[in-house]
């Protein structure tokens, strides 16, 4: 659906949506009992909330897609995830908190050891420890590039993040890590023409760099990949009419919401304290996207009974967000992660929405198999806002 | 689908489709004991059909999104909604039976009185009678205006519909109506350069009509809102190969059928006549567009149990078109009315098509839940055409 469309049904009103994403969510069945981590755990409350919910399982970026975080929240939020992209540059800034305008090319990058011929002989520089790696990017953040402003930050260990800010920059760059050892760092060259001024900036970047860091032991030289454009997108607020939030516990899920345009809270430190954080501002939004991790950590890490725990755990939740009463509740993921595959998947995720004005469900239990064959059937998920729009009562009638 | 392809497959040939559209047919439970309209009505004929048929649920327009009556039926007869448009002015003319040329541009208008300051006063001239709205209606047709035709016609009441035909004519103009009383009637501005000309041609019927009508108490001048342009859509028969027929008593309907091609029989009493109708003609088309409307009118009337009454009517002259024996039998709606809503939603619309080759199904009954876990699952509406066409045998094998 046309953004553009939204924005002219879209009614402010004082009814409230609140989607709750758990990471990861959908699963698949262990070879043990044929279940999978839904349908193993014991979640009373979410089978309940399903029985009497639109049901239905969504497709994130499309049927045999397996999404990344960021395709997997934009199709939530309504944005068409093959037509606004998030480079792997701009979710790690986002990972670190780091705040970015539209426009700006970041990139990962990572503290390496060159031999004396100027080869990568360790691609992580021995994982030095992130107190080398903040001070180290105290001192690359000092250098000067032409008409380009420079953030230099540390992530974790070798790891870091890289910002070129500056007017008409782009991202369709080639790395400068030739991504085995043996060989010298690449020079970044621009996949399009109009990439050559920023490719400039990062191979001068480059050899400062390398002239900074020449006597650091082990990590005397850094190198990029992953450059990519912080997106303009529509922002969320102006095109859904909506006081819009989002409550996490991690900085990258903060910079995708801050990237449309939502209100974010500090991070959370868990579950409860995100529930605290919604009840204490719910009077002030009408939107709340509220984002718990803990079912894709243990599904990435291949823990079935850490998943089913985390369920479990998001399970006795649920009621502190009913007693909130919110006219369209949804319960979905970004994203599959079957913990028998250890990694996101591209199976649909379970999706329910809770509203006066759904038509209700014959699903029992909130699985993917009763969820698949519920009456939202299975759908791409960047059709979930606009539904969740109208049983919330925010759209006009379209046509006459 | 692709209209452009639809006419290279489509075969005429002497299989029939009848496609028997029960205006605002989906609904939702009502409180007391959660069943829908459909799941109140004792509708045999309907429920048996559809043990029989392929079932379905069709989203109009898009899911979320509550159509009107023009993007309603223009998906139903297979143009895309988004891309076809026919605005409020055009549905109004339609409404009268005013037969549009594609690129008229049609207005609603209505008499309205003014003060000795010039503002309005009363946007509804206190309800002048259907009458004397016809007699200022032949008045205000005689303004002539240079190289624009002008057609004046009376609705009911204050009401009345203003087209302006002429060459280059657009109707991306804003309205004269200012929406609120104690405020002069506005100027028409175009919203694109190229309505330029429309606005002058508008704005010079507003100046004439003030004079025409200084002297008429109270309806002393007219405000025009929802300038439309009657589109141009490639013609039903043409794409379908169809020799097609509406059979309705709105003349709002017939102008849709009308402006997509098909031939429309003189407005019918009620379904009895409509279904007598269409026996009479029986042999001479191949497909038959039949509306009905009174599942539509107790919904918008909020009258839950006038609608079960219009289902039970609807039902009880199925009997009828199965005599026909017609290769495929199509009972569905243009949109959802909920009697609970009291208005048109966003809800998909229950769909049955009984054809000699439908894999069978499971639904036993003919309602929003029963059609929802049928075959044909969730789909959109503008793919139920190619779905008749096939099941009719009258699309060709696609590619080699």
């Amino acid at each position: 659906m046309d953004l553009e469309l939204v924005r002219q049904l879209a009614i402010p009103s004082s009814s409230k949506i609140v989607m709750l994403v758990s990471d990861g969510l959908g699963g698949l069945a262990r070879e043990s009992d044929g279940r999978s981590e839904l349908e193993a755990a014991v979640i009373p409350n979410l089978d309940a909330l399903a029985g009497r919910s639109l049901c239905g399982v969504i497709d994130m970026v499309g049927p045999g897609i397996t999404p990344g975080s960021g395709p997997g929240h934009l199709a939530l939020f309504g944005y068409d995830p093959y037509v606004y992209r998030i480079g792997r540059g701009v979710l790690e800034a986002f990972g670190i908190d780091l705040e970015l305008r539209p426009g700006d090319v970041a990139s990962r990058g990572n503290f390496c050891t060159l031999d004396a011929e100027g080869k990568v002989t360790d691609r992580r520089a021995g994982r030095i420890s992130t107190d080398t790696c903040r001070r180290l990017c105290l001192r690359l953040g000092q250098i000067k590039l032409d008409g380009v402003e420079l953030i230099v930050r540390p992530v974790m260990e070798h790891r870091l993040s890289v910002v070129f800010r500056g007017v008409g920059l782009s991202g369709d760059l080639s790395d400068s890590d030739p991504l085995v050892t043996g060989q010298a760092p690449l020079q970044v060259v621009p996949l399009r023409p109009e990439a050559a001024s920023t490719a400039t900036a990062a191979n001068r970047f480059l050899e400062e760099a390398r002239k900074v860091l020449e006597q650091a032991t082990p990590a005397n030289m850094v190198l990029l990949r992953g450059f990519a454009t912080a997106p303009s997108l529509p922002p969320f607020p102006e095109v859904y009419r909506l006081r819009a939030v989002a409550i996490t516990c991690y900085p990258m899920y903060r910079g995708l919401a801050k990237l449309v345009g939502m209100d974010v809270l500090p991070l959370s430190a868990n579950l409860d304290d995100e529930l605290r954080a919604l009840s204490a501002v719910y009077d002030k939004y009408d939107f709340f996207y509220v984002h718990f991790k803990g079912t894709d950590r243990a599904g990435e890490d291949g823990d079935f009974d850490g998943k089913v725990a985390a369920l479990e755990e998001l399970d006795k939740r649920i009621p502190a967000v009913l007693a909130l009463r919110p006219d369209v509740f949804i319960v979905t993921g970004d994203h599959s992660t079957p913990a028998v595959l250890g990694a996101h998947s591209w199976h649909p995720v379970p999706l329910l929405l809770l509203s006066r004005w759904g038509r209700s469900d014959r699903a029992r239990r909130f699985t993917e198999r009763d969820c698949a064959a519920g009456p939202l059937g299975r759908m791409p998920a960047v059709e979930l806002m606009p539904l969740a729009m109208a049983n919330a009562l925010k759209f006009k009638k379209y046509g006459a």
